[in-house]
Formats: structure tokens, sequence, C-alpha cells
């Protein structure tokens, strides 16, 4: 049985872990870091492997995939545009991180990308799109079991889809994107806007003040409903077999799965309507080193 | 070098010809046909295929390719759901219309798909969404090369994403879709609920009007933003190499592509700007036939 390393580079921690798709994970481990450039992150990433090579022989590892924030330029490999969570991880090649002395392949791709084909993997699904909800939005587009990455590797980028002409601003620099209303850090702004009084709320306090509060009610209900919106349009023009919603914003109930199913069913036409599915991510934190590893699979079979 | 035979199905005509992507079209006709039923319909489709009988010996085409308005199931290749223009033609396999005496391979897809296919094999490009902008708004989407069909065959139907939550009627039933304000009939439509007088004028006399009309100038110029918009939103979730434009409403002027180009670009994250252009589309009212024709050749090589 083949024994593949999976790496997550996200904004505040490297996940790993070792497995394959039919096994499962069999190790899984959190590396946290505080970096503020790259020769910090990169020290924390040497950490993070001496602790692998502790625990597993590197060399034994078939394929080694990774999954990072942030978007993959098909043309070089590199990471290119913003990286708002590691802004100095990028004009990079993923795979800078890995220890010289690995020579089995890497693969690379976007964290959403490969949530994305995790689920396809753990649901038997060749069509699907994945969502994580959390401080940005991050979409992954599975087709014919394999991620679409578009022409440039810029695909999935929807959390930058304009949900409202001229509306609120976004971190990307344009105005009304959908991350900037149904992300946690869009919720989190419009709410300041409304009032200061607002910031000093943890999300898990602001979800739990929707029900007296009528201003943090309205926002995160505008937030799901957008978020419905542009998954109904993304299902008309991709149909997939199942939409699977995931991230940290979704595990602590932000937005309730089975109102949007319903706003999402309404907006669909009939013919969409009787295949489609909305379901809730299942490997939570884990998608990003589950996806790694299939990743990994796919492209070596 | 190979012959192909390519069929456009539309609400009032059968476009024929052949030829092949390297040549062009060697041929090329059309059959009109006034049809209530689908035994009326057959009829028209049997005396246009004596037609083509009488020019080319059918035998000697490699391969027969059917462009048809409709959506095509995956699942069994039946035209399935509601076909507006041709509302008979439905829960049927599009080449029910060929001889029986025609051995050669048969391929089927919708009209839309195909357009976008011949813009493809047109342009040499890969990643590509087509658009037509008539009665309705068809999209098509060419990914790697290939139709991208999604799970049931449904990929493409973006003319009823919602444009306007709770907004317009749309012939779908559904409110607020792309189609029921960008769409020729759609702007009709909408012009007739400002005041019955609109609907006297044909569309070229509309557009003729939007400079001394206000009324005929917004409904126009909304139905052109809300394009964009969709198209913009494509754009970042699937990351094309180009958008092209089609469709008898854009053959008559009534959207300005450089104003669409402005606004589309305006809407991308800076990553998606670099490599995007929206096109013209090249091939007119023969894209069915040529994609049609294009179609047999993918299938086949």
């Amino acid at each position: 049985m083949q024994n593949y390393l999976g790496i997550d580079i996200g904004g505040s921690s490297i996940k790993y872990g070792w497995g394959n798709s039919k096994l499962g994970l069999q190790h899984y481990g959190i590396h946290p870091f505080k970096a503020k450039t790259l020769g910090q992150f990169l020290s924390a990433a040497a950490a993070m492997f001496t602790t692998i090579e502790s625990l597993h022989h590197m060399q034994d590892f078939t394929a080694l995939g990774i999954a990072t924030a942030g978007t993959i330029s098909k043309a070089n490999g590199h990471l290119v545009g913003v990286n708002p969570n590691l802004p100095f991880w990028v004009d990079q090649r993923p795979d800078v991180i890995i220890p010289q002395t690995f020579d089995n392949p890497v693969f690379s791709d976007n964290d959403a990308n490969l949530m994305a084909l995790a689920e396809a993997e753990g649901l038997k699904i060749d069509n699907l799109i994945g969502i994580t909800v959390g401080s940005g939005i991050g979409w992954g587009i599975v087709s014919e079991g394999r991620i679409f990455r578009g022409s440039h590797g810029f695909a999935g980028e929807a959390g930058h889809a304009v949900s409202v002409e001229n509306g609120a601003e976004c971190t990307c620099g344009n105005r009304g994107c959908l991350e900037a209303y149904s992300s946690v850090d869009g919720i989190k702004r419009l709410l300041a806007q409304r009032s200061e009084h607002y910031l000093q709320y943890s999300l898990p306090e602001l979800i739990k003040k929707q029900q007296q509060d009528a201003i943090v009610n309205e926002v995160i209900t505008t937030g799901s409903r957008y978020l419905a919106r542009a998954i109904a349009n993304a299902v008309v023009l991709l149909d997939p077999e199942a939409v699977v919603l995931g991230g940290g914003a979704m595990d602590l109930g932000m937005y309730c799965l089975e109102t949007m199913q319903a706003e999402i069913f309404n907006m669909l036409p009939k013919a969409h309507q009787m295949g489609f599915r909305l379901l809730p991510a299942h490997f939570g934190n884990r998608a990003g080193v589950m996806g790694a590893i299939v990743l990994c699979e796919r492209n070596l079979t």
C-alpha cells in the first residue's frame, strides 16, 4: 500500500499527515508558526520536517502533496497575486519548503482546490464544487475527477465574484465581492461599520448574538443569502453532483445549511433541482492534508 | 480529407453544411420550417435530408454532428426539460431525425455548447466561454478542448443564473434570471411593462430608439450591465482564455462590446484582468453547423 505525505500551509500553521485515500490519515499533526518574513516561515517549515522525519522515514513516502493558501500559476508553478494571510508567501514555488534530500514526486495546489478534491474522493463523486467559509471564501471545482484549474490556474476565485454592484469594499481592491459580505472578515467589517462596539466580539459570540441583535442578524442573514445565490449561479453554470460547504465558520454554525439548501433550490431551474445536493464538508480541518494526498494518488495513477 | 455533415436545429429553421475544421464549410444551407407538432418537424427534417442527398452522397460523410436547441441529458441522450422555441422537441434523442440508412457515427450536443466549440476551434483556444444573445441567452463552456457538460449534461444554463433577487419574471418560472433582463425577449417584456407602445417596435428599431428614448436606453443598458457582471463572475470562477459573445442581438449591435469589456475588466481581480479577452463571435449563424462538425472531429480523433 502506497503511503503519501500531505502538507497544508495556512495562515498560522502547517498541518501535515500521511496515509492514502483507502486507509485515510495514519497520522495527523499541526505545526503552528508565527512568521512575518519568508525566512521565518521557511525556518518553521524546516522545523516541521524535522518533526516528521523523527516519526517516519521521508524517503518511504511515495510522493508528497502540498495544499497552500494562495493562487498557483499554471505557467511557472509560482504563487502569484496577493496572499492576504501569508503576504510574504508569493512569487515562490510551494515546493521550496521540501528538504532537498527528498527526491520522490512533489505536487502542489491551492488549499480550496484540494479541499474539493478530498471531498470528491470521500463522496466518490467526479463533479463537485467545494467551498470553505472562513476569514475569506475559497472555492474549488472538481470536474471528471480532476481539479478544474482554468487556463492560467486562477479558476475558483469566486470569492471575488460580484454580489452587489458598487457594493462594500473588498480586501482585493474591488467593491461588492462575495467575500465582502459572506466571509467572516467581511461580516466583521460590515458590523464594525454599523457600530464599533461589535469589534469586541469573537465569531462564536456574534453567532450567539444573532437571535437578540437585529443588526447582527441582518448582516449574517445577508451573507448567507448572497452565498446561496453565488452557489445557485455556479450550479446552473457547472451542473455539479454536489456542493460541499465547509470551513471554520460553517463548523461554528454561522450559516444554516438547511436554509441555504432551500434558498438555492428555489433559484435553480427544474432540471438542476433534481440532481442538486448541498452537503456539509466531511474532512473539516484535515481536508487540505487529505486533498494533498489524493492529488498525489491521482497524478501517479 | 475527412468530410463531416453538421446540422443545427433552431426554432424556425434547420441549418446544414459540410466540411471540416481545416477547410471550413464546403457547403451551407438553411431549411426553414413551420411546425407545431413533432410529426411536422420530422417531416421537415426528412425533406431537408432529401435536399442534402441530392447534393452529396450521405454515406461519404465520415460522421454527422447535430447542434440543437434544448438540453441533452447525459444519462440517456434525450432532450429534457423545457425547450421554449421548439416545445414539442423534448423527450427525444436528437438523432431521431437521421435517415436510418446512414450508419456512420452521429454525435449531438446543445447549440450553445457547439457555438463555443466552433469558436474555440477557430481561435485555437482550449478554454473558452461562448455566449449567444438572442431571444434567450445560451452559454457554452469549452475546457481543455472539450465541451464542459457537467454531471447531468446541464452545464451552461447560466441564462437562468439569478441577476436580481426576486426580480423580473422569467419564462423558466423563476424570478430575476439573467435572461429576464439581458435577452431580447426579456428586454421586450420589460419595455412592454413600462408602456405597451413599445410592443410595436422590432429589435433594430428599439436599438435605434436608444439614443432618444430614456426608457429604452435604461432597459438595454441594464441588460448589458447584468450580462457583463454575469460574465465577470464566470471568469473568476472558470478562468477562461477568452469569452466570445455572439448571437443575433450582438450582430445587430444591441450591446457594445467595448463598454462591456471595460465593465468586466473593472470587476475582475488583478490576476484575471491580465489574461482576459472579450471577443466577438466569428462564425455568426454558422457556429452551430461548424461546432457540430468540430464535435465529430474531436470525438473521432
